[in-house]
């Protein structure tokens, strides 16, 4: 997969009174990014919540090198790579970067379960066929 | 209805680059001292979402003044009066102190609706009947 | 002044256990509406945070009404208006809307402080005549 | 070190539309539950903010482990040992349980910093010869 880039603007909710981006919202950045991957591919997570064979994504596991700190105003880049797609998880790369600096980087496995049952569940097939050939790019 | 206290520790991320509180995050403390209310009045929010007729508290205006600042470490309480008790609606009094100081004052109105149908719904009876003797003390 | 538009898209992060977005966080997305006109005006928030004679706006009060739910996946937009300017405050009128349907209406009033006093101060000369124009629009 | 237990409430701002807690915000629990612990060794972190030999504690990196959800109004505890004690860094696992359940485990890695340099910084000597006999508990 090729990387895709996402822009991030930091506010005031972003920051912390060490007047830098508070370490536990570098996720949320991550998390904005992976949402609009999925848009683009076509996926709506609200509509999967309702529906009785929807399907959610959840972050099973994250780790996460805080490198540099981002502050107020600043414009940052997440920077997304599918490292591993499997039937009922995808493994991420995923690193913030302001210009060419890099602040944080990180790596996030989701898992995919069900939007009733939350029990791991394979990614739908037409989902599945829209993520493959961008994964193998 | 005698004030109840609640009480807040000021965390890094309830603050921002200005090194005080960040605006919003006020309106987490005044909800979670809500939240503590009905939890003590023997009244389960999460349950409440899973049942066909259960009811949510939700906000339907709210409206804050900022007197002084809040910071890392403070020791803060919300001090909350109910003011009005409707059937389907409730007003709140909620103002936040730091020892003596006042930091902020609110009232929050609250509207009751249907977790599933979404729309306005009167308090259960059996809430209802605890929460006055409270209201009227 | 003219209605400035700025566009938010509802993340996971926004959102509570409810299935809408969590009631302060509209603060949030009026804040960065906020931060996003000053920029404009070229004026950055945290260089000011530095200098000797820097401002900060601070909320001084706020309120806000909640006529509709936003959820995930929303594409909103806050509309401000700025409706007085005064020497050492400002007063906005902020609405979110998704496309036509009103979510929130609020009012904030702004103050402006010395970023090292804390004390209320004049908005700079040069900030205020590049607002006032703009404010008369 | 002992385990040390820090209590806490989920409210419905770390809540998010999967009807759970919202991922980065176990990040929050953890970092409470530290801030708590220098707390009580009598380490102020906002004094430290403005001496001109103050240190801040920073999360150089993390890795979460997310083993179950948590809900709106559980009663969560956060357990911290310390693992490892260096001059300018310490390591802590970090476990969230509700009852006997495991619903996170993590270990974060903090490094020191001067408050105003932001150059690594040794542990001061008095709160180094605090946590010392601690960590060997």
């Amino acid at each position: 997969m090729q990387n895709v880039r996402f822009p991030i603007r930091v506010y005031w909710e972003d920051t912390d009174a060490g007047g830098i981006v508070y370490h536990a919202n570098y996720l949320k950045f991550m998390e904005r990014a992976r949402s609009d991957l999925l848009r683009q591919l076509g996926f709506g997570q609200d509509a999967q919540r309702d529906r009785d064979d929807g399907v959610l994504f959840v972050v099973a596991s994250l780790n996460i090198n805080y490198h540099r700190a981002a502050k107020l105003d600043d414009d940052l880049e997440v920077v997304t790579r599918l490292e591993k797609l499997g039937r009922a998880s995808l493994i991420f790369e995923q690193n913030i970067f302001r210009g060419k600096e890099r602040i944080t980087t990180g790596k996030v496995r989701i898992g995919v379960i069900g939007a009733r049952s939350h029990m791991p569940t394979p990614i739908p097939d037409d989902l599945y066929e829209k993520i493959r050939p961008w994964a193998e790019a």
